[in-house]
């Protein structure tokens, strides 16, 4: 048994296949996610059992807890997320070559296609991602993706060397610009800020296409202020540096990329809508104090020519400052921290993030269906509104045509366009706030495990502790086990402190935005009520 | 097969019983109308079949067709609708008891009882009156009981002396109160005005009650500009008076009175729906240039006396100025009308009426749907949008008491207050204009019979000139007969001018006071949404 998914949109099964039909809303117990090419194998409460495609149910997840006093042994080998291959594997397929076959923005999926029909092999692409099925009005939180190849951050940890660090066993060769800085200020600890603060802009995606046309793909412009040259990314180029940023910082959160999406990509407001997504990745990328200075991300920020490109690459993937090394360049304050209020304040931030990644759930769904009936029912509503006076208007004509009967006209027309008003409304407001919250997503799903890497080191000092109270351990191994799991504690306080300033900050932003265009909005149906209203004459 | 029906509401059959499960918007094939006590035979398009109530549905029918040159003979016996016993039966049931046991207001129906158990016997009430099921949600289109004991005008025509009258051989006495006066203006033939126009307040429903409070019945007061009087009214003397002034005004269409309803009725908001439709009917007798004269209205509009009611009320069931009799007291100008200008205005006519009415039944049963809609999941979707905001305000409040905190659950609160407004608002604007396509169902119901009559006077008139050709008929009696089908042609052009004033009246002003209260119900919304948005901080 893998679990329960709930799910997310209705799906047909075909007569005659071992397609289940399934109905938004619906329990299914899922029995197996190994079929393959994005289906997943499972019953739903009327005992009826079949594949279903994966992309249109959310697996229902196990609320997060704080981890456990022990953490659990690391796991034999990295772990990622279902659906996403091992990252072994997946490394093998970055060659070098700047334009590799391996291509995110493949356009030739037959339309007609059928999931499990599909060409196979690319395992790490997004589930359903082959569907042939017009996903374009389900843009907002159909709630895949939004992890994308989350490392276990602990085992990950451990893997490159948290207990040594700890021990203070580990040797890493770490350049000038690798070095991290937190200071205590007013406002608590926080990282210092990035000296040279700078912002990129995303701009002018345009269509592709290599191999005669037989392959296109979207490149997207990115302008950065630090020099104001334009490079040029495709969205692999997005997804590699992602993968880079989350094996080096393993107590930072990376935010979110867009879900990957086949169907609908090249029309322009898909285009657009990705665009504004990858501006919100590159903005938060930005912005943030330590991420903003990593070499791995200048390079993506700035490199024009190919052959740089592949050199950067290869010492990005290279690089040793990654995981639990990155803690020997982290420089901190000297007051030692006090472990047991360390301890509360985990515990508490533990059950925010928790109970803010249920209210992000909730929003996130609630707003994505908001979207689906606007454009659906809400629109059609608005169209027979206009249909009932069109409808009376042209009744009337038979006789005359007065003043009367072109009003009614007048109104039924208006009708029509509040009804593409509406229809058009979700990409003001809904949508903006849904990728707000998918970032969001993005972010809580790392905490848990950065809460678990923070732990896990504490844990590893209270055994020193004990051994040494036991005289089993020399104190100046505890003394630098001590100071060291400090700097683990101060990035995670720092990182905490920067995640609280910017969640209000986004919040409230992004709250105003949506209650500026939901009154634009209604304001607008004002008006063109108010508009109609004075086609009718006082009788 | 008693034709077909259209499903207007979910009903839920009980298992085990006959009761057939219908679905809104279903087409089904009754089989039977006769299994009483509101309920109908019939089967869906699955090939089921049961019983349900024919509240719950709208019979299919025929569209008006402009009636044929030749029309039908007349019916052996007065017909009524369907659901209505004949109106003999009906009549014996109006004794002279003021407050008789016949009463439209019976509050003692067991909310409990089912309408296939209930205490039957009414065959003249309401059809599904006695369900108990609540209906105050359905208060639009229902589409029954528009045209309330629709008696045939056809042959109620010929019945009261039709043929005699074209041929000039009825004797009607008459009052010089019952004289008509149909004069030609700038305007066209038009009915001459009410010298002494007047108006009538409808107000202050009252409930009591008689027989120790074990009936209880809804008076309605009536206050007339005429003599400034208040009289007490209750539903039943409404349905007596509607009945007189059919009977009497053959070629007159009687604005339709409310549905009876019995569930929620005592509850505030369907009495004041009531008044404001007894409110619509009283002023559209009291407009009426003919009507407003007539001596059984102004007996219901003045009568405080219960002797005198009485006798009037006796009176008035005796009248002989009903039907074709009427036509004897009609004075009309001297001009002849072009019968065969007068086919083709009448033609026109009648393709308006029924373009018209497939117009009415259009919006009157979209606006339907939308109350429904408004009042259940739009009503829902601003509290899912509320219920969005206080989760994630919930969430912040575990961290801190924050301005972005009480923003949020303020926002939460205002999308709760919209949800409360969208489902009050089909009050102020759907269910108005509903009430005035009831209306008007009502009255378009009416044309195509008074369409008949009007054919039939000018077919006996073209039997007596063919008559007359052949040297069969005297000159004098065609020539009688000419003046006598031109009273009837004029004062169907009286009623058709007076009818197009009205309309062009009506909607002109529904449509304003839809319009206006659609914008102040988004204003409303702009004006909330405001008000929350300055709860936001600029940070």
């Amino acid at each position: 048994m893998a679990g329960q998914a709930r799910v997310l949109y209705d799906f047909e099964g075909q007569p005659g296949t071992s397609e289940l039909s399934i109905i938004t809303g619906e329990i299914l117990n899922v029995t197996s996610k190994d079929v393959g090419e994005g289906w997943w194998e499972g019953s739903n409460q009327r005992g009826l059992s079949g594949i279903f495609p994966a992309a249109y149910v959310e697996a229902i997840v196990q609320t997060y807890n704080v981890p456990p006093a022990m953490p659990p042994p690391p796991l034999p080998q990295i772990y990622v997320e279902e659906n996403t291959a091992p990252v072994i594997q997946q490394q093998s397929q970055y060659d070098d070559d700047w334009d590799d076959d391996w291509d995110d923005d493949v356009s030739e999926v037959n339309p007609a296609s059928h999931p499990a029909n599909a060409a196979g092999g690319r395992s790490n692409s997004d589930v359903g991602s082959a569907l042939d099925v017009n996903l374009a009005g389900l843009k907002l939180g159909d709630g895949k993706g939004t992890v994308r190849k989350n490392l276990n951050r602990f085992s990950h940890f451990v893997k490159t060397g948290g207990e040594a660090y700890i021990l203070g066993a580990s040797k890493v060769t770490a350049t000038d610009s690798d070095y991290i800085q937190i200071i205590e200020t007013n406002d608590g600890i926080t990282w210092a800020p990035n000296p040279q603060p700078y912002s990129c802009v995303v701009a002018s995606p345009k269509k592709e296409s290599k191999l005669k046309g037989l392959k296109s793909f979207i490149a997207y412009q990115l302008t950065p202020s630090l020099n104001n040259i334009q490079v040029s990314r495709r969205y692999k180029h997005f997804d590699w540096l992602h993968e880079r940023l989350v094996e080096k910082f393993c107590i930072i959160p990376i935010p979110p990329l867009p879900d990957k999406q086949i169907s609908g990509r090249y029309e322009e407001q898909f285009i657009e809508r990705r665009r504004l997504q990858l501006q919100s990745f590159v903005s938060r990328v930005s912005n943030h104090p330590i991420l903003s200075r990593s070499d791995v991300w200048l390079h993506f920020l700035t490199c024009t020519d190919a052959k740089r490109w592949k050199s950067g690459k290869r010492k990005a993937e290279k690089d040793e400052v990654i995981g639990a090394a990155i803690f020997s360049v982290v420089q901190v304050p000297e007051k030692a921290l006090d472990p047991l209020q360390l301890d509360s304040q985990t515990e508490a931030f533990g059950r925010f993030v928790q109970s803010f990644d249920t209210a992000v759930r909730t929003m996130q769904s609630n707003f994505a269906e908001q979207v689906k009936r606007q454009q659906g029912p809400y629109k059609r509503d608005y169209q027979r509104i206009g249909q009932s006076f069109r409808t009376l208007s042209s009744a009337m004509e038979l006789l005359e045509t007065a003043p009367l009967t072109r009003a009614l006209a007048h109104t039924a027309d208006t009708y029509d366009q509040i009804a593409l008003l509406c229809e058009d409304q979700p990409r003001l407001d809904f949508e903006p706030m849904g990728d707000l919250l998918h970032d969001y997503r993005g972010l809580l799903a790392s905490f848990p495990d950065i809460i678990t890497v923070h732990k896990g080191a504490l844990q590893k000092r209270r055994e020193l502790e004990r051994s040494a109270a036991e005289g089993k351990t020399e104190s100046n191994v505890v003394i630098r086990a001590q100071q060291r799991t400090d700097v683990v504690s101060y990035t995670l306080l720092a990182e905490m402190s920067y995640f609280h300033q910017q969640r209000v900050h986004d919040y409230n932003a992004a709250a105003k935005i949506f209650l500026q265009e939901q009154i634009a909005y209604y304001q607008k149906i004002v008006d063109h009520l108010q508009s109609t209203l004075s086609q009718y004459k006082d009788v």
